[in-house]
């Protein structure tokens, strides 16, 4: 067996919080903290003010700058009264610099200090069966969580989440569907240390692994597996119902399993600390697009203004609208992706390997010995001015060779790109405007923004870093 | 019901062999049996001379020139006495203009004024389990035939054969596929005239049908289907263990299915007397490549001098072994067919989508749970300079985008022809020489040569003459 202890001792050395990291900490929680309780003086209510997240659980990493504070009503104040006093009092501790999120509640992201303070107001309950809202349930999951990990199993989930940040599949928001922090401490406690949570997932299948501390489903295991339904069932320990894992991607899922294989097999810091991407240069990009002999067609379009987790579900589902009705017309998709500053600009990437097809299309009809079938086929097609061959028999079917309706995907992109399943918003946006480039048309955008620049050049790349045997 | 008896009659008319022509082909037979008589007395031997084929049945339709003559030797005489006496025989008949071919057995074709005359040796036994080869079974098929056809049926034969020929579905022979005479006459019987074939062809299905005169496989059908597996089963009454069905193709059955569907909804003449197909004047001809936007390309070689049951065997074998090395190289094939003036020239078509394609290929991997497979698969393409792209984890499986082997269907062919399955003699041909052509370098063979302008102007159109509704 090998020895990781050095290499994750120094991993772990630069993750820790440091001493001055904690008491800038201290000090911003202490400020909050105060802030809460002058409001509660001044309004007379009975709130529980609670950190929460991974500060509440020590496993927070360095350099992280991510507080959540938790309101907790009683259940008496109602869903209007927690909505009305829970923002009053979360916009009187974010100070200036706040803005007002919706996830299934409303919530208040603050500026306090170069932190980003999340001030969630939810109900106080007293077990997790009378939640109203998955926020609810957020201080059971600190509680059994903190029970649990002791202070070697923190340094352990600190590893764990490092490594999932470094591969890429860390975050269970949309844009991202991996691993949540919660997820992150829950493996740790059940395989025991960072190493072996890498093992372990070496042994998971998809769709068919359930990991279930508590024990719920022991003798119930394909019960399980069909009411989840998931790539990775994780099940969670305070709601049997609930699968902490249900966000995570089948294709985030493998990554990390993939990337857990070769770290055993290699293991480097590569895996924390991926090296930044440096984007192709010009003329590079202008070669590599040149050498795939393919052909890529970007769509521009502008950013709805709206929460990451929907403007990325709604990308993403567009995205795959945009594929289904190129692929209904028959054009090969090699590989598509979509980016997004999240501001104002979004691309479409499409890589095809032809932008144009030939007219000629071979239409197969039903069986000769389908008599009411073949005569509609017939009837249909016999004197169709789109046929250019037939109908004919082969082998045991009519056959018919017809005009296709688009030879190029950029006029069926151009023309009936609202044939699509986009995204409502998405829709919005492209009725405002959109533009297609094609191949090095794109090189403009590539050259004046950087961002974009990096993640044309990974996506290009496909091979991460890490990838050494 | 419809009542088709005018039209049929009017299409009896014209193949009813008339008194004249009959009466030239009784003076062909007179003098070959007076020849075969010459022979016998000169040589002392115990020869039986029979006339076979369509004329021994009286279902031959007027304008044919075939005559079958079969040289019944006894047993005794064994194998090399029956090629030795039974070739001499037979040349002694033809006269000056024959030529020696090889089936099963050599026979002679001989011309004698104006008709293709085949001197057939076989051996005379008494019953058809004694035969050595199928030559030895055709007089006990002319024999089972004459019992049970009488003049009406005989005419019913004829209806049958010339639709046949009409659609092109006629011969058994390799470079058609299609219903032998035979067969014409056994589905006569069996139905009981040419509009009841047609009806009866309605409920065929390709690989289920039986057709059992004797009735030797009733309650064993099911045996019969897996022993024969063909399109179309006709247990030979001669010889329960033969399909005399055996020859004919799945496409070729369904044709003479479809083409009795429309012929019972909209008969016509069309059926049995098809428009010879103009060819397309050299503009029209180069438009219609243009239009249909897809790539032709034609490998034109020799032709193997041999005979045509042997040729197209090969030339079928090899389009086929053409299309799959095509096809294993990811060229999308719209249609195929070769042709081939049985002498010096063989042309085969390919309609491709594109003669080029996209260096870049997607290349799926293993799942990345499969720890062996994976590791296989990284270390092929980790370091390889054929990868473009990858290896990347999509979705559970390793992908890989590499450079495509081959990326111009032309160069396939002109550099690895050699590694499609091609027939031994048309590999052969193409050792010798071969030509690419591609598109409308095509034009000057077509204007040359009238028989393949026909034959490409079909092929392009498809659409049969007598397809209405």
């Amino acid at each position: 067996m090998r020895d990781y202890k050095i290499l994750l001792n120094e991993v772990l050395e630069r993750i820790k919080p440091s001493e001055s990291e904690r008491r800038i900490l201290s000090n911003i929680i202490r400020k909050v903290m105060g802030r809460a309780e002058r409001y509660l003086v001044k309004h007379n209510l009975d709130v529980d003010v609670k950190v929460e997240g991974s500060v509440a659980k020590d496993t927070w990493l360095s350099g992280d700058r991510d507080l959540d504070i938790f309101l907790r009503f009683p259940k008496s104040i109602g869903k209007n009264g927690l909505i009305k006093f829970g923002l009053e009092m979360a916009k009187f501790i974010a100070g200036e610099n706040y803005v007002e999120c919706y996830a299934e509640h409303p919530y208040i992201e603050a500026e306090i200090e170069g932190f980003k303070v999340d001030l969630v107001p939810c109900f106080k309950v007293d077990s997790p069966s009378e939640i109203a809202s998955s926020v609810d349930r957020t201080p059971f999951h600190t509680e059994y969580v903190n029970l649990r990990l002791n202070g070697h199993l923190k340094n352990e989930v600190r590893l764990l989440k490092k490594f999932m940040k470094g591969i890429g599949v860390y975050g269970a928001e949309i844009k991202i569907r991996g691993f949540s922090g919660y997820l992150c401490e829950l493996l740790t406690i059940f395989y025991k240390s960072f190493i072996n949570v890498l093992k372990g997932s070496l042994k998971w299948h998809p769709f068919s692994t359930i990991i279930d501390i508590e024990g719920y489903y022991v003798g119930f295991e394909d019960e399980a597996l069909k009411m989840f339904n998931s790539p990775l069932i994780v099940v969670d320990p305070v709601d049997r119902k609930r699968n902490v894992a249900a966000a995570l991607s089948l294709n985030n899922m493998c990554k990390f399993m993939s990337a857990a294989h070769i770290f055993l097999k290699n293991p480097s810091l590569e895996f924390f600390f991926p090296k930044p991407v440096q984007p192709l240069s010009r003329s590079e990009i202008l070669e590599q697009i040149h050498e795939r002999g393919s052909e890529f067609m970007f769509i521009l379009t502008g950013c709805p203004k709206i929460h990451p987790d929907i403007l990325w579900g709604q990308l993403y589902k567009s995205l795959e609208g945009i594929e289904n009705l190129l692929r209904s017309f028959d054009f090969n998709i090699i590989n598509s992706t979509v980016w997004s500053n999240e501001k104002d600009l979004v691309i479409f990437i499409l890589e095809l390997e032809r932008l144009n097809l030939p007219t000629v299309k071979r239409h197969i009809g039903p069986p000769v010995y389908n008599l009411d079938d073949s005569e509609r086929f017939l009837r249909k097609y016999l004197y169709s001015s789109k046929v250019l061959s037939g109908p004919s028999v082969e082998n045991d079917r009519w056959v018919v060779y017809v005009k296709r309706k688009h030879t190029s995907a950029i006029k069926l992109i151009r023309d009936d790109i609202f044939r699509a399943r986009l995204g409502e918003l998405v829709k919005s946006a492209f009725q405002e405007r959109f533009e297609i480039l094609v191949n090095e048309e794109i090189i403009d955008i590539y050259v004046k923004n950087p961002f974009f620049a990096s993640f044309f050049t990974s996506h290009l790349h496909g091979r991460p870093g890490w990838l050494k045997l």
